[in-house]
């Protein structure tokens, strides 16, 4: 019998093939989209600039992005058809089976039918997929059919703000939007973008390869550590009680979401990003406790543990503090690694060769047919 | 900068993981099921006997393998949300993103909740995913809301036949059926179960496994060969008609589908399974021609290029003497490996790390940051 090691080695550090789209954890880079470092595009890009780098290759100048920006505003009507299905799932699903429904509905609707469309099908999800989450959220909790050709924000973020609650979106909160969104666009051959590649690397038309991914996302191992988070921290009303309540969980060897991570080995690049809007997000809101909590959090897990924040620890306070429900964090990270899935579809594409690995069998040697009455 | 290879090498040769299921291709073997030859499977065994080797882990003994039938076709009714969804899809559509968007919505309506459901999600799937198609095929093209809680055939493959065709099946072609399920039910690491791997690795839920496995299994290099087939060899009504052409199609390097594999180097062993019901369906049918043209094909593909018929080449001709639509044949390729893409997330889950490889960079060095009006 092999070791375990093997069956659940999960090809860490193998090459599965070659990406111009990122760099994760190399050294002095921390993460990079095309060469350009993750901190000058969270801090100065609007997160369709990044969209635009990933997508059409390079950072586009004033006009591209009005352009841009302008073609994904002008296709935000839900098809009818689209809608009614959205109306059949019901409250207590899983918004990210809302999600990857969402995404599979509409590959029948409007199919790729060639390569050709690969950029324009790829806008279509963009422009639609905060429009997917919202009307079934407002409709199967609220009741309310909304309008989500509504053309007040024409930014990603400020329109997913204002189809959510209904009001206009803040200067401030359509900030810490387009650094999340940028922080969460791509991240080299994670499991969700991989399983889009294997997807791809079939030829099979790119709805197929962003349902795989979204599937792919829900796992509670991969997205879903912002809302496990979020979980956990909303329980305690003080830094004590954070801590002793940390201590605690550590000493019962329980998982706490939100820290350390496959790659990163010192820190993540993403964490100081966020955490910056979280912290200006609780001083604007007045938050008397949760900041505080996360910070003290962040910091006994450095004393006992040596672990960091990941990308997603201080997402879970700042999103909360913008009024997002907890249960559409992770749709949020679909809507924003939309961009980074479909760019490796189209890199898997242009050089091409199925994904096909083999493995290691330990299973039974030759077995003889035994007929049916034979059988114990 | 890497050579093309690397980029497109697909991690063929390279092992991702244990499996206990299948061998593919091993000396003296060719294909087997946990220790049990392809050929006798085929040749004996119910699919559904199939099924349960692969998902409960040993052949059933008559009682067994009864109840698994009884509680299967106790399965077969569609919640009225998921009848009232593939209503909404046009007959236009994709045959698989409907099968595709109908494993994903069943997850919406009855979610996998925690991974002790594994076996009876599956079950479910196994019971619905030929009413799935059938209820879509026959509302969008004939118009007709057919009832899928017919409990008249008590096999996977009869019950097909009977909502697709409304006529009782044949003993002949429930014993085509039983094979070609069998034959197609798993296949090792192959694309798509190594993508419903990598989204079990995530540790989501099974439905997401199977939605992602779907869209794999559609891309032309995957599922769709017997499809393509199909669509080639029909234009023919001699043996003669058919070598003129398929070399005229050698000589202009077109690609003929149904040939060679990826693994198998002399034969695939699944090909003289089907081509013996191909036969005997061609004598029962009153073919005049079919049979005999898709002969002449192997064979000359045999003198030319030395290539062999893959699993899928006389499946063409024999779904087609069956009264299946060509559209039909890769929905079928789903019911079947269903029980492969589920045994293996099981596998999956009992021993995980997230399958999270590497990738080389081949994109831009450092990029300074432009601020949009200084680009270009």
């Amino acid at each position: 019998m092999p070791d375990k090691k093997l069956g659940g080695a999960g090809l860490r550090g193998q090459s599965a093939g070659t990406t111009s789209l990122c760099t994760v954890g190399q050294s002095g880079t921390g993460l990079t989209y095309r060469g350009y470092d993750i901190t000058d595009l969270a801090n100065h890009a609007q997160f369709e600039e990044v969209a635009h780098l990933l997508l059409q290759g390079h950072l586009p100048n004033q006009k591209e992005l009005d352009d841009y920006k302008t073609r994904l505003v002008s296709q935000r009507g839900l098809p009818s058809e689209l809608k009614s299905a959205l109306e059949l799932i019901p409250k207590d699903a899983h918004p990210m089976d809302v999600m990857r429904t969402g995404c599979s509905i509409l590959g029948n609707l409007e199919q790729e039918l060639d390569f050709s469309q690969q950029q324009s099908s790829t806008e279509r999800m963009l422009a639609l997929f905060p429009a997917i989450i919202c009307y079934w959220y407002r409709f199967s909790h609220d009741g309310v059919r909304i309008d989500t050709e509504d053309t007040s924000e024409d930014t990603t973020g400020g329109y997913f703000l204002k189809l959510l609650t209904d009001k206009t979106p803040s200067e401030l909160h359509k900030q810490v939007m387009h650094c999340s969104l940028t922080v969460y666009a791509e991240h080299e051959f994670n499991a969700s973008t991989f399983a889009a590649r294997v997807c791809a690397s079939t030829l099979s038309d790119i709805h197929s390869c962003v349902t795989a991914a979204i599937g792919t996302l829900r796992g509670p191992l991969h997205g879903g550590a912002n809302e496990a988070a979020m979980a956990m921290i909303e329980n305690w009303t003080t830094p004590e009680q954070a801590e002793e309540e940390i201590l605690k969980m550590l000493a019962a060897k329980d998982k706490i979401m939100g820290f350390g991570h496959a790659v990163y080995r010192e820190s993540d690049p993403r964490n100081a990003l966020i955490k910056q809007w979280s912290k200006a997000l609780s001083e604007a809101t007045g938050d008397t406790h949760l900041y505080a909590v996360s910070e003290r959090v962040e910091s006994v897990m450095k004393r006992e543990k040596g672990l960091f924040c990941n990308a997603d620890f201080f997402h879970a306070s700042a999103y909360h503090f913008m009024d997002i429900p907890t249960k559409l964090f992770t749709p949020i990270f679909v809507i924003s690694r939309l961009t980074g899935w479909a760019a490796h579809v189209y890199e898997q594409r242009a050089n091409n060769r199925i994904i096909r690995p083999s493995a290691d069998y330990d299973g039974p040697e030759h077995q003889d047919w035994l007929p049916i009455d034979k059988r114990s």
